[in-house]
């Protein structure tokens, strides 16, 4: 068994943002020199996501507007840590914050319309995404 | 290490319905010949869930009526490919795209009330699920 | 490939209660002697849940607030197993039911702020999460 690990950075502009990873995951797993296994990929924060979806820029404003009304960025909550945070934090716990690909030929295997999206929800500062991966 | 992969083919009649895997992954997981290991159960399509939840028909109304409440089919999304589609997106990130399960004595392992399920959000077409399995 | 299972028992107090599950997952993997691999936490059931969070008392007020909210327990459901637990199945679709670590070094990565959290809705009963470790 052959295991693979690394970190992937992602650094946005705006607070709220989705971020295409199926690249960076897809060259991880290239560099792996895995030709059959599973990849994990991981967000080392709890308020940024890592989500499976689809590549249309108004889906990704639907969603954001969406996630805003369910979790709002708004006062009244009480964790200790900043109130806009909770929101964040909230809308991570909606999105998910990690999945599992499959690894065949090389390659992650995903959907026709699937890619592997990163989510933040706090942004401005450098994020971590972890991409593991096993296999042969 | 085995590596055992199958997709495995889900049509519904109706555009929302929950259909149960179990039976499905069990049969790929005996295939597959594998005693120990972890089995990766993945929808292939963005408007189609799987999770882990209970047989009980009258839960799952509650369910898509929950969800629906939560994700409407309605107007005023801006994603391109369908405003109707959206809802079904949403609904998706909800109950989750994505389960793994252990794999002992050659059966998935799951808790006494636990089935393994696909979510159709978008239904009236062939959706695909991937069964992959790891292990010895 | 080395393979590890161990269930780990959880009993609440209340009804809803958020127990931080890291250390007894940090055990069971110093248990299985695995140094690099992967390990699945799942729960067994359908009315308790597993996420990554943050230690944060105030923090985990807000979210069994907002689950409440948006997977009340009230009278309404249809489920035949008795309402209060339709919202407590809800809610649990929410956080999730299972995490994937990474395991490096004998120990799960997680980010600085993270750890993993069993997530009880229907408590006073003894509860069970899967810990899977694969690896070498």
């Amino acid at each position: 068994m052959k295991i693979w690990n690394e970190f992937v950075t992602v650094q946005t502009k705006n607070r709220q943002e989705i971020v295409d990873l199926t690249p960076r995951i897809s060259q991880a797993v290239t560099k792996a020199e895995i030709l059959e296994g599973i990849a994990l990929v991981a967000s080392m924060h709890n308020n940024a996501g890592v989500f499976i979806g689809q590549e249309d820029e108004p889906l990704h404003r639907d969603l954001l507007k969406w996630l805003e009304g369910l979790a709002p960025e708004r006062e009244g909550y009480q964790f200790t840590k900043g109130e806009s945070n909770a929101g964040a934090y909230l809308k991570n716990l909606l999105t998910g914050q990690q999945v599992a690909l499959s690894i065949e030929k090389g390659k992650p295997v995903l959907g026709p319309w699937q890619r592997v999206f990163f989510a933040e929800f706090d942004g401005g500062r450098p994020k971590r995404v972890l991409v593991k991966v096993l296999g042969e």
